[in-house]
């Protein structure tokens, strides 16, 4: 904005600050309005019907009078109102009806003039504001007025200050938005104006921390544009700011925290049971090949390796700490820690905020930061990377390695990870407990997983957000290249109040959250069970390149329930072109179906699922694959898995790289071959036409998000 | 309707018939709704300002005036339309300018008088109409006018005639319900009214057949009233009725057919690889201990059992015969069945309409119907009834006896329901296929699964329904008892065009098979995998007897997903009353959190969980429990499940019966756990809180429609 702009700005609202006041009045919100380009109602004050039809010829017809006058407080009462006056005459005859209706009705009071103000209420109301998001800070929201918006909550959020082509996003992103281009033989709006309004209020709103709350509602938009008939704006305290580290020292701390040289045990015991053991087993078992350093006043040597008093006395540099010891030791633990210059302290003990002790954990926050040192936690499991066999945890070592990393904020969630993680064999870079996030937090770990060469997914699951901007900024950078996949617990009004009763956590509204994790191109998982498929799924599968998916069925009912899910994940059926349509048509029995689904019909031999898989590989226009398998005697499960392997790898060598997911309807023995393909990059699950589709889906807005797709 | 209203309908119809029209004109159409009780706005033709005035009083003021000349076409050039006339003085000084105003217009004008109709406009724009679909027959439908039904289609949907219960349901069925309750300081509709307009559109339509389609919109409901400003009634042939059996000769045939003394199988073969072979070896090895009757014109003895040429040359009766031959040899063998007086044919055999060979179908259903021999299929994989050990079918045999009676229409979805179970080991009293459903459909089924001791639920898998009201009537009958799952395939528009492509079924407009099928008291099934979790969940989850559903859990990250999951299935998370809270508090550390999910916390000992558990299934205001599990070694994974499996099942002793459920966080161990809990009346699933939740909501659902919740 011109620094003239800023300066009227701030001085409107430094005065009312300085007031004490919390409000600005309705001229001073025209005032910021005007400013910044936000049209509002034109107005003037004349003294003459001349000047009443001049005002009004300027500004607009047709037009509103009102009386004023400090004396006449009920101006409709005194006839000092006229509403629709549409003509120069009819504004001037107005003013001079006015003027008598004032003096009939008290000869003696003062006339200041009367208002000529512009008659708005055509066209769509529709209501943008902004708020001041705990999570998020300044967040823009636009939705239809009335009914819409405050019974069907049909509203949408975006991060100020946002772009254009954000703006115009949030005009297509309601239920409603076919009524703004004009559905039912309506006005459509001008969404230039509209997009432009919504643009500007997130600017006002970013340039001014002190405007807590902006209400436009209702703007009138039609052909012409949109003004805010009514401007209602909030002030307050300039929101603190949140301190971020920069970039690289993030980044060379958490280096040393994955890839450590060494790892000291505070609290390593010999005795098992203690978390202390537990952790020391599995760096060993784990097969970690840096330097272990089992820490304990009271013993000389732990598991075969020497053990030290304390952490001062370990000769040469430390990476790592892990904490195994009871909270009320932790505080001079870390001391030492810090000074030693260790990067990363892995708070293992719980007994801090999440059991009410906020002071306990306040306290070692302080200790780490003031030497510099990155806590993961309190109350946690510790972390796993697989790369450097590093299992620095008090579960089981976990070894299949991989590209996915997956976070969590809560214990139990992690402990589904890893048993999720080893029945289906999953490949993981790493699995990260984050608990009470007193420290690192998510931003910090996606800060890494970006550059990590080992990592091609991410998937969190978090309760809340410690500084949402810094989470949409690394996530926005990460997603260019890599999936990051969201479960977001507490997405439901009952759901926020268990988590403010767990964590203490400050849950915000869900749809803010859900907008601004989608403006961020985050792939948000449903639940528990969606987030460890995709992560499981999502770095299987290659990119798509395009829309267009097609179905090839040997199940008919499969390919009704596949076509179900193909629309409930936002997918889109191809529509097949002749050519194409006769090219399958040569493979498939004449009463199957072709179009699509592809119905290649239940008693076909492997041959005719090999020449349409390969077909629809081969051709171009095919974006991905979703294949429906039925289990015959004519293609048993094995072959069928076999096969399509087969196929795909062979077409991967020529170039046709495409995104492959089966749904596998039969006896027992589909499991065998759901897994088969799994391992050869073919999405595929028994007895679900669902679940197959849903993570293609995730995948595709991913691809979206990513840009693939444009 | 009194004989006098239907007598003068018929002849307004019928003479609109007799003209060959397809509507009603805007008067006839008024006639009927008055008739019907239906208000429209009222209206009368005066002949002097008096008379004018007269009407006006009776019908209600504001006014409109309109000039009746068969001269004057355009009213309002002529001066001959008033609008808002508000006072009898007005009504007759607007006669008298009108007829002044028509006589300047045109001198020579014949003029009949003035219509005096009454102003309508205010309150709540709604739409009532009626249409003829061709699963369901008469639909009732009612939305919110304008944007809210044409954009966001929020409209419901009930088979007419319908009660003034349901027609109440409906005003609170639409997502917008708040509107009409006074949202926004809006005035709330009279809902008497506009449900008994509702009620009334829904006996006119049910009360005639010709009327095809009723369209009332707008409808404009105030606090005063429902009156329908537009009326458009089309008309057409008298849809076909459908014939139905009665209910016990449907039965009788059924139970011959599921408890059949002896089984033919057409095309026995000694030959391995084929059909009848593996229906032969099916039905021996499955156990069946009736007669086995292989009928083949080239064998005399075939798997050890003596072979017929033909089914008449077998000596006594058969109760089915299974076919399994080719298409082109049924029809001559369906004749000699038919004459042997079989009660059911399984039609295995493909090539019928599947492929196009309507015609051939057709030839088969008409001998059936000629011998009065029920035919299941053609085009299906056979059935299973375990509690007869009977496997007709080519699949293998299955024997896993339980209470749940599945269906499907796909062969494909019936080998996945085969494979499911197996894995599972689900305990099932059926499994039918239903394929082409020329002659048996879904409503025979239910009729006899309602009487059936060992079927406890019934899950169906479908793409079409031949007779929807056949299916609603049996599906209420059943679902007194027992809950009825469906799997709708064909779901969105695509999967719709999907389903058009396989089977040639016409299938509806979902939104009205999803609301009637409600209506019906079925529990949808979302998905595939989603029917299979409640065919085997539903039969061993109790029925709840409220609606309080308490989660105790030991991960709180887990709490916090098991309420979003709460509210996502539609429950109720119980407010716990201080009493209660007390109760629990006293059994969990300081730092957990009572209030509802209770969080236990995760290092808890097993006394912890029981002692928790067992309050909640003590105290008799809780409904049902959603446990949270989290993994350690304080409580493993197997004492968890052990020690639950063992209080409930000392809790239902003394009578506390309720449904309990469990979501298991942890290591691999969890699975053996969850298939302990599920084989022990708990419904327990791993890595998953979305799950049990949902199965949860599913048996809710079922509840209230049975009508258990009240």
């Amino acid at each position: 904005m011109a620094s003239a702009t800023i300066s009227v700005v701030r001085e409107v609202i430094d005065k009312a600050l300085a007031e004490g006041r919390t409000a600005l009045t309705a001229p001073e919100g025209r005032r910021l309005c005007e400013e910044y380009g936000i049209a509002t109602p034109g107005e003037g004050l004349a003294t003459s019907a001349a000047e009443a039809a001049e005002i009004a010829g300027k500004i607009g017809l047709p037009v509103v009078l009102k009386i004023v006058s400090p004396d006449i407080l009920h101006k409709t009462d005194a006839g000092g109102v006229l509403v629709g006056l549409k003509s120069a005459d009819e504004v001037r005859e107005g003013y001079d009806t006015i003027l008598a209706n004032a003096r009939a009705y008290n000869p003696d009071a003062k006339i200041d003039g009367i208002q000529v103000q512009q008659l708005v209420g055509g066209g769509h109301e529709v209501i943008v504001g902004a708020v001041t998001d705990p999570t998020f800070g300044k967040v823009v929201a636009f939705g239809l007025g009335g009914v819409l918006v405050e019974v069907l909550q049909d509203v949408t959020f975006r991060l100020a200050p946002l772009s254009g082509e954000d703006a115009f996003g949030m005009l297509d992103d309601i239920r409603a938005a076919e009524v703004l281009r004009g559905a039912r033989g309506a006005e459509p709006a001008n969404r230039e104006a509209l997009a432009g309004l919504i643009e500007r209020v997130g600017r006002l709103v970013s340039d001014f921390p002190e405007i807590i709350e902006v209400d436009l509602n209702p703007v009138f938009a039609d052909a012409n544009g949109a003004v805010a008939a009514d401007v209602r704006i909030l002030i307050g305290e300039k929101p603190a700011e949140v301190t971020r580290l920069p970039r690289e020292e993030i980044l060379r701390q958490m280096t040393r925290i994955f890839k450590p040289r060494s790892v000291a045990v505070i609290g390593a015991s010999a005795e098992t049971g203690k978390i202390g053991n537990s952790v020391m087993s599995n760096l060993i078992n784990g097969g970690y090949q840096g330097q272990i350093l089992p820490i304990n006043p009271k013993a000389d040597e732990i598991m075969g390796l020497p053990a030290y008093k304390s952490i001062s006395d370990v000769p040469g540099d430390v990476d790592v700490a892990v904490f195994a010891i009871p909270a009320k030791f932790v505080a001079a633990a870390l001391e030492e820690t810090g000074k030693k210059g260790v990067a990363g302290a892995v708070m293992i003990p719980s007994g801090f905020a999440e059991t009410g002790n906020v002071e306990g954990q306040q306290e070692i926050v302080e200790i780490a930061r003031r030497h510099g040192v990155r806590m993961l936690g309190p109350n946690i499991y510790g972390y796993y990377y697989t790369p450097e066999n590093l299992c620095a945890t008090f579960c089981t070592p976990y070894d299949v390695k991989g590209s996915v990393a997956l976070t969590s904020q809560s214990g139990g969630i992690g402990m589904a990870i890893l048993g999720f993680s080893r029945t289906t064999k999953m490949g993981v870079s790493a699995i990260v407990g984050v608990g009470n996030k007193a420290d690192v937090d998510e931003d910090d770990l996606l800060t890494f997983f970006e550059q990590d060469d080992n990592t091609k997914a991410v998937a969190m699951h978090l309760e809340d957000l410690k500084d949402g901007r810094g989470f949409v900024d690394a996530a926005r950078r990460v997603v260019k290249e890599k999936p990051v996949i969201v479960l977001k617990a507490g997405r439901t009004a009952m759901g926020a109040r268990a988590a403010g009763s767990h964590t203490g956590a400050l849950a915000g509204d869900d749809k803010v959250y859900d907008d601004i994790l989608r403006q961020a191109g985050v792939v948000r998982a449903p639940g528990l069970n969606d987030m460890l498929e995709y992560a499981r799924a999502l770095p299987i599968l290659p990119a798509p390149k395009g829309e267009n998916v097609v179905i090839i069925t040997g199940a008919g009912g499969s390919g009704v329930l596949l076509s179900d899910a193909i629309v409930d994940a936002g997918l889109t059926l191809m529509d097949i072109p002749p050519d194409l349509d006769e090219a399958f048509r040569a493979y498939i029995p004449p009463f199957g179906a072709a179009g699509n689904p592809i119905d290649i019909t239940g008693g076909e031999p492997p041959s005719t699922y090999e020449n349409t898989v390969r077909l629809g590989l081969a051709d171009e226009r095919i974006h991905a694959l979703v294949l429906g398998y039925w289990h015959t005697i004519v293609t048993p499960p094995m072959v069928f898995a076999e096969l399509i392997a087969r196929v795909v790898a062979e077409e991967r060598q020529k170039g046709n790289v495409k995104p492959v997911v089966a749904s596998l309807a039969g006896d027992t023995e589909v499991e065998e071959a759901s897994e088969y393909l799994f391992e050869h990059g073919v999405v595929a699950y028994p007895y679900t036409t669902e679940k197959p589709v849903a993570v293609l889906g995730a995948k595709y807005r991913w691809a979206r998000a990513a840009g693939l797709l444009r």
